[in-house]
C-alpha cells in the first residue's frame, strides 16, 4: 500500500509541477520561463522524486515506465494494475490542485489548453498525428532505454534519478512543439479530464504511442546489454 | 554556537543570491535572467551550501525545514528556537547587503517589491490570498516531503544536496507567478523588513503555509516511509 | 557487436535530440528554448547515454572522440573503425526521424539549414573558415582534455558523464553562433546528408578540424598527467 | 611543472569560455543565451575542469581561490606564486584566442567591452564603486567559504566540482548587472589587456576585491567548522 501511495504522490508532483510551469509560468510577461522552464520543471520533478520515494516504489510516476519495465523483466506483473491506477490517481490529484491555483488568478480559461497533448490543431506547433505518433514512440522508446540502461546493475551506483530524469528534460527540449510533450499517460489524463472535448479525444495516442515506445525501448535495452 | 553561526550564513547565500538575482538581473534588458534564472539562483544557493555546511548544521537555511524536520522526528526540540533565530537573522543580512548594492545603480527603487512576497495586488500575477496559501502549503510540504526521503538512510549518499536545491527550483518555477515564491519564512521576513506596509501586512500568510505545509510533508513522509 | 549497436543507438539520440531540439524548438514563437536550449539539449544526450551505454560501449558518440581516445592510448585500433561507421549510421537515422517528424509540421523547409554546420555564409553568425576552423579545432582539443581527465583512474567515480555532457554544453553556449557547432563529424553528417549542396561541401572542414583537435587534446592530457 | 600547466590550460578554458560566451552569444539575435547562459558557461568551466585536473593541480584556475586556499591552510606558499602567474598566462591565451576567433565575425569592436569588467560608467547597469567593491568582495567571500566546505574532508566525495560551479553560476546570475562579475583577477586580466584604457584602470578593483574577499570567506569558513 506504502508504495503505491509513493507513485500516487510523485505523479502528482510531476503532473502539477510540469503542468503547473507550463499553465503559470512559461508565457508570464517579460520574464516568463518559456519551454526551456517547462522542460526542466518536468525533468526536475523526476530527479527529485527518484531521490526521495525510489527506495520505496521505484519512482515510476509514468504507466509506460511500469509497463516497459514489466516487459523488460524488471517489474512484477502483480504491480503493473495497482501502479497505474496510483498514478493515474496522483496525476489527476495534481491537475486538480493546479486547477484551483491557476483559476485563482485573474483570466484563466481551459480553453488555453491546461497543459494537455495534443496533435493536429491542437499540436502547439500544429503537427499532424503521424509526426506526434513518431514523437511519442521515439522519445518514450529512448526514456525507456535511458531507464533500463542507467539503472542497471553495471552503472554508477546513485546517478540513475539525474540521468533518467535529465532523459526527460531533454525530451521535452525536442518535442513540446510537436504534442506538448507526453511520454506519459498519466500525466495526460490528468489535464485532459478537466478541459474535456478535443484533449479525451486525443487521449488515446497518449496511452498507445508511449506504451508501444516504451516497450520497444526497454526490449532494445535488453538486447544491447545481452540481458536474459 | 558554530552551527547556528553556519545557518545564519547559509541563509544570507540564500536570501542575498535568490533576492538579488531577482532584484538585479531578472529584468535586466533584452539580456535579463527572467523566472528561469531565479529558479536557478534560489535552488543553487542551497544546493552550494548544503554541500557546505551540510555537515556542520545539517543546512535547513528555513523555519519550516527546521520546524518540518522536527515533527518528522529529525531535529532535537533544542535546536528550533536557535536554528530559526538564525536563520532570521542572516535573511534580514542578506537583505541589507542586498539594499546596499541595489541602491548603488540608477534608478533603484523599494516599491518596485525588493522580492518581497505577495498575494492579491502584491502578487506577480495577481493571484488572490487563497491560490497563494494552497501554493505555499501544497510546495512545502512536498519541498520536506523531499528533504525526509532524500536524506533517508536508504537514499543514495551525497546527492540529498542536489535532489532538495533542484526541488526548490522546481518549486520556483512554478509559483514566482502566483506568490513571488517563499516556502521560507526568513526568505520573506528579510525583504518585507525593508518595504515594510504591504510586505509586513501579508507576512503572515509565508510563516503560516509554509510551516504547516512543511509539517503536513514531513509526517506524510514518515507514513510512506513506514519510519516510527 | 552489441556495443556498435549501442555506439548507433546513442549517436541516434544525440543527432535526433540535439538537432531536434535546434530544428523544432529554438526559435518556437514567444516561448521557444533558444541557443541556450540547444546547447542543453546537445550536452544532455552525453549525459543521459554515458550513464546508460557507458557500461556496454564507452559511449564516444562521435568520430573525433573515438579517434582521441585512439591517439590517447585508451581504445585498441581493431574499435576505430567500427565505432566511427556505427557512429555516422545512427546520426544519419537521427537526421531521417528528425526529417520524418520536422515535415509533419506547416512551413518546414530544407533551406533552414536543418541544424547542419556551416562557415562563411552558412555560419549562423556569418564567421569565416578561418574563425570556423579554429573554434572547431580548439573546442574538441578542450571536449578529448575533459574526456580524458574525467574518466581518468584518479578521478571521482561515476561523475565523467556529467562532466563531459557539460562540457558539451559549455562548448554550445558558446560556439553555436559561429559554426552551429559540430565538435563531431557524426552530428554533422547525418543533417548535411538532406541539406545537400553547401553542406555538404563544407563538411570536410567538421571532420577535419575536430579529429585534429581531439587529438591534440587527448596528447595534451596525457603530458599534463605524465601517463605513459 | 605539470601542475602548473594544467592550471594554465584550465584558466584559458574558464575565460575563453565564460568570456567567450558573453562576446559571442549572449546577444545572438532572437536567441541568443542571454546572461542565463553566461552564467553557466563561466560555472560549468569550473565544473569540467574540476573533474579534469582537480587530482593534478586541484583546479583553482583563479588567483583569489588560490590565495583564499593558502589563508586558509590548504595551499603551500611555495605554490602560490607559480599558480597565479600560470593562470594569467592561461587567461591572457584566452582571451587572445577569443580574440582570433571574434575579430573573424562581422561587426567586432572591443569598444563593445569584450566581456571586461567595470564599474561606474563601464558596469553593465552603470553600478557605482562603491556597490562594484561589495559585491566582489561579499561574492568572492561566500565562493571561498564554498569551495573549502565542498573540498572538506567531511563533504560527500566527488561532490566539489559540482558545489564549486555552481555556486560560480550563482554568483553570476547575481552580479553580471554590476561588474560584469569578476571573483578572479586572471579572468579580468585577459580580456582588459585587450581593451586597454579604462578596463586597465579599473582593473586594480578586480583584483584587490576578490583577493580581500576569498581570504575573509576561508578564514570565516576555518572558524566555522572550527579547523585549526
Amino acid at each position: 500500500m506504502r508504495k503505491y501511495a509513493a507513485e500516487a504522490i510523485g505523479t502528482f508532483w510531476l503532473t502539477f509541477g510540469g503542468c503547473g510551469s507550463a499553465v503559470l509560468a512559461a508565457g508570464f510577461p517579460d520574464v516568463g520561463i518559456g519551454l526551456l522552464g517547462v522542460s526542466l520543471a518536468f525533468g526536475l520533478s523526476v530527479v527529485t522524486m527518484a531521490y526521495t520515494i525510489g527506495p520505496i516504489s521505484g519512482c515510476h510516476l509514468n504507466p509506460a515506465v511500469t509497463i516497459g519495465l514489466f516487459a523488460g523483466g524488471r517489474v512484477p506483473a502483480g504491480d503493473v494494475l495497482p501502479y497505474v491506477v496510483a498514478q493515474v490517481v496522483g496525476a489527476v490529484i495534481g491537475a486538480a490542485v493546479l486547477y484551483v491555483i491557476a483559476s485563482g488568478g485573474p483570466g484563466f480559461d481551459l480553453a488555453g489548453g491546461f497543459a494537455s497533448n495534443g496533435y493536429g490543431d491542437h499540436s502547439p506547433g500544429k503537427y499532424g498525428l503521424g509526426a506526434a505518433f513518431v514523437t511519442e514512440l521515439v522519445m518514450t522508446a529512448v526514456f525507456l532505454f535511458v531507464i533500463m540502461g542507467s539503472t542497471h546493475g553495471k552503472a554508477p551506483v546513485g546517478f540513475a534519478p539525474l540521468a533518467i530524469g535529465l532523459a526527460l528534460v531533454l525530451i521535452h527540449l525536442v518535442s513540446i512543439p510537436v504534442t506538448n510533450t507526453s511520454v506519459n499517460p498519466a500525466r495526460s489524463t490528468g489535464p485532459a479530464l478537466f478541459v474535456g472535448g478535443w484533449a479525451l479525444a486525443q487521449l488515446w495516442l497518449f496511452w498507445v504511442a508511449p506504451i508501444a515506445g516504451g516497450v520497444i525501448g526497454a526490449l532494445a535495452f535488453r538486447w544491447v546489454a545481452d540481458e536474459r
